[in-house]
């Protein structure tokens, strides 16, 4: 399954939050990673970061697509992963 | 069609960025807006944002799913979009 996460956490905890996705998906801007992801690691991930997060003030949002068949990423201005890898 | 926006622009445009995007779409949180908009509707916004953005320096992606049939949403902690209109 392919997963896009989005996160929206109070600054203290952004770099633990960040470092934790990033074991499982690709960084792809700010606050936004995606990647193929296996049902089993996908519970381990959200199994870390519930442990990171504060539940009533942070908020992480995950898009599961089963299949990426009928999706599309269409990008205005710069890639932003493209350029860390450059830099 | 259903579409999953992220931004991550310089501070300067952020207001003029999401401004723009929520004639179209509904805010999330922070960065990410999403919502079923026509194929026309789309085209508009992405020249609208297209107008605003600095294509060296800023970066906005779309999601675009043909169908929502094959995704799902999940959330960890508070929903920041209820929270919004609660408030």
């Amino acid at each position: 399954m392919y997963v896009i996460m989005v996160y929206d956490v109070n600054q203290r905890r952004i770099n633990k939050v960040l470092n934790t996705a990033r074991k499982y998906l690709e960084w792809i801007q700010n606050s936004v990673l995606e990647g193929e992801i296996t049902e089993a690691k996908f519970e381990m991930l959200k199994r870390e970061i519930e442990i990171i997060i504060n539940e009533e003030e942070d908020s992480v949002i995950f898009y599961i697509m089963r299949t990426t068949k009928y999706s599309e990423r269409q990008i205005l201005g710069i890639e932003k992963n493209k350029r860390e890898q450059i830099l």
